[in-house]
């Protein structure tokens, strides 16, 4: 048994306007996209430089960050400049959580929540 | 700005019993572990066939699903054997959410909840 790939799949309250922000914001590219009633996102698959990022709309059973107060997850995103890389994020709507600053783990890091109550840890090795 | 790593960060209640699940369930390794305070998990990154999964203990500012109450984003992870891996997870003490199943979409796949409180779509491309 193998694995193929591991992606995270965000559960929003707006999986249109979502998407649209992860394009933005991220420069994500939207590969895939399954309408479910009354034209909500059932699934869509967003390109992330070669990464898979999966978005949908929320339903009974699966509750967005909105509904449920936060999340027990967060989406690492490793990058070769985070502080453009975060700049984007915010120019796009994003609010800085925790600065992009350098730590003493080696690595310029810091945390974004996205408009939809996802939280991304962004970070860049130094 | 490129991206060089995407990959979900778990929060849970008990680290620890968490990476030792992800092991025996995924045959994950280790590669990485900071100590936080009173002996907690402040980071850890487990490979899962080149794959990272982060995993840390909850604290204030990032609930576990158990305090949580449920989780926005699930861990969509596709393998070549979907069967043995919904097994695997089984035995180690997952439980079936919705069954491993052929879908119209040509996959088969089905969801299990961790131990943890963490939601696992399990994939296979048929």
């Amino acid at each position: 048994m193998r694995v193929r790939q591991l992606c995270p799949r965000l559960v929003v309250s707006d999986a249109r306007r979502a998407i649209e922000f992860y394009r933005r914001a991220l420069g994500a590219e939207e590969t895939m996209r399954y309408a479910g009633k009354d034209g909500t996102v059932a699934h869509a698959e967003l390109d992330l430089g070669g990464f898979i990022l999966a978005v949908k709309d929320e339903s009974e059973d699966d509750p967005s960050p909105t509904s449920l107060g936060g999340t027990p997850v967060q989406v690492g995103m490793r990058v070769t400049d985070v502080d453009a890389a975060a700049q984007a994020m915010v120019a796009a709507g994003a609010t800085v959580v925790l600065p992009i600053a350098d730590r003493p783990y080696g690595q310029r890091d810091g945390r974004l929540a996205d408009p939809f109550g996802h939280i991304w840890v962004l970070s860049q090795q130094i």
